[in-house]
């Protein structure tokens, strides 16, 4: 498998022995296993179950960003962000990408590109942010849940850099968002750019 | 304040009414706020608390980087990363970096350089892993602690980034790492340099 659990990984593999649900919140979940490690010896491991989610770097079409504005409480203060969202139970991952980009942005997209994945705490976390491109964008009327507030701000990826390099836009989803962006319109990562399905339209 | 938390912000903020903790397990803290949020209805805000994190970006002589191979227990895979460690209470981030390099790899560095801070699960964590670059390496003998194994591997900067476009390198750091080589390389994101403190020089 190209993801890495190969053989050659023998030698680094820790086997599950027992697994619990060790705490179940209003929105966390963690799981506390007993893992068997490569000398034998047997350890902890505590992580949490994470749906998994989507985050979209949405391209106007004078080459211009959709970013948002949003207040993380961990944190105690707001980051600039690409928008991104979480599955929903049994939700495919391009209709949440369609979904997520309608309703905290309000744009639609006409073509979309799957770009990869990104894995944003290994050691405690098995969440997965899928990166999606977005291009072809009409405004149109957000619909933010209850509870969500936002600000969307358009921008250039040459704005987000200096952000960057100034230590103000710290976000990782969005920071390898950037560094997809720069690959791809290098013609180094290339998209492959798909039309939007008539059944997800309509999101 | 650079970093966000300012007065065009105020109607994100979420202002924290109650805070307890919810969970605390051998490696993990999670915690359990109600936040009054800008309409001024109350919401439920869990997240882990985390020491903080180091990420170390080592460059040889050559060119080439030094990476490791470690399996990460919660995706049941190994994964190619730049070398990182948590915080020890109380460590200074320096020091950490200085240890964990040494400690991961066997190499000392001549020069050190921070290049700045990544926040890798903003709705969920109050993780910052902090961006250092080392160089002037010397190999020596790793110090590994019990239970953990990791291969050191000597790779380049096109060959990561050819593994990140086939969808085998996916840790958020390591791209995170990559997105500010490139920069520093290309001179738009300088690091400042400085020598090893001889206060940590023999760690």
């Amino acid at each position: 498998m190209a993801a890495g659990a190969d053989d050659r990984d023998a030698h680094l593999r820790e086997a599950t022995l027992s697994s619990r649900e060790a705490y179940r919140g209003p929105f966390l979940q963690v799981r506390h296993d007993v893992a068997r490690l490569p000398d034998g010896s047997e350890a902890s491991r505590e992580y949490i179950v994470h749906p998994g989610a989507v985050m979209i770097v949405p391209l106007l079409d004078d080459g211009r960003l959709v970013v948002e504005r949003q207040w993380r409480y961990p944190h105690h203060r707001a980051f600039v962000e690409f928008p991104a969202g979480k599955l929903d139970p049994g939700e495919d991952v391009f209709a949440c990408a369609v979904r997520e980009l309608a309703e905290e942005t309000g744009y639609r997209a006409r073509e979309w590109a799957r770009a990869g994945v990104l894995h944003n705490a290994i050691s405690y976390s098995d969440e997965g942010i899928e990166i999606w491109f977005a291009r072809g964008l009409s405004p149109g009327e957000r619909r933010l849940d209850a509870g969500e507030f936002l600000d969307v701000q358009i921008t250039t990826l040459a704005e987000l850099e200096a952000a960057a390099a100034r230590g103000e836009l710290t976000d990782a989803k969005t920071l390898i968002g950037m560094l997809w962006l720069t690959h791809s319109l290098a013609g180094r990562w290339p998209l492959r750019w798909r039309d939007t399905p008539r059944a997800l339209a309509g999101a």
